[in-house]
């Protein structure tokens, strides 16, 4: 559910934020459930109102040059869950709901998944990625798979080990 | 600890990078551990190279038109974990550890505090913000605290609460 329109549009105080010569302000778009960040676009006056009043967000298509309604073509929108600016106010930082978990074009999740020349996702909250992982053996048991095992034992197997293992740190 | 240097000078391609007609490439910096978004600044190219290369990060001061090494005068120098490029080759992100835990120059941890004209930290990893909250009571008791009753209590009133807590959800 994204924020209600309402909320949103006296969240930024258009007067405050200075744009670029290009009338243009870097936005990032960071999930808002386990922080990773997403992307980087860019956004000007008209990008930035239409994320305000939509709650879906809004960039400005330097390549196209024209408003670039996110995920209108790939059906992965972003609904905007909150919007800050930065002591400078010449930066957005947008927390998002990605739909279909997917923000880049590549199709990976993150715009940011190059590193040292390979792709590797950028870090998102340890404990959302465990619970991923929980799921995932769930889903899709294994044989040789410790979760299986604890999941096999049920409430009783899992709860020994979740209060035994902080004993030992 | 920062990563060090050798690994990180082999982390971005120079010639791939994209900066734009001022030679400037924005870059995000993200606390390593808990996700929250700090600042996004900009670099060039002999910021990128001397952040590689020392393992801090250089920004491009755009107001002093100067080689910025963050942190130098204030002390809130940050150690850079990782550095990643985005798809289009034309914004950076590190991941940082925050020495002192403050990125801003006004004081607050994070650039992006503002929201709806007021003052209010960007989101960061939930549990690092429980487990600041219990060390903060460990070290500040208060007499109306749940957090000091449980710790009071010992292993066994906090083991207790770690496995009813779940079963309730």
């Amino acid at each position: 559910m994204a924020t209600a329109p309402s909320d949103l549009e006296s969240a930024i105080p258009f007067d405050r934020i200075r744009y670029n010569e290009q009338g243009l302000v870097p936005a990032i778009a960071q999930d808002y459930l386990d922080g990773t960040v997403l992307m980087l676009a860019w956004m000007n006056q008209a990008a930035l109102h239409a994320t305000l009043a939509t709650g879906e967000a809004w960039y400005w298509s330097r390549s196209r040059s024209e408003l670039w309604h996110k995920g209108e073509t790939s059906g992965h929108l972003q609904k905007v869950k909150s919007v800050r600016y930065d002591c400078d106010s010449d930066a957005i930082l947008l927390t998002i709901e990605q739909v279909g978990d997917i923000a880049c074009h590549t199709g990976e999740r993150s715009c940011f998944h190059q590193i040292e020349d390979a792709i590797s996702p950028p870090p998102a909250d340890t404990l959302s990625q465990v619970f991923q992982v929980i799921c995932d053996r769930r889903d899709h048991p294994r044989l040789d798979s410790y979760t299986n095992r604890l999941l096999a034992g049920g409430d009783n197997a899992i709860l020994k080990k979740s209060v035994r293992k902080p004993l030992r740190w």
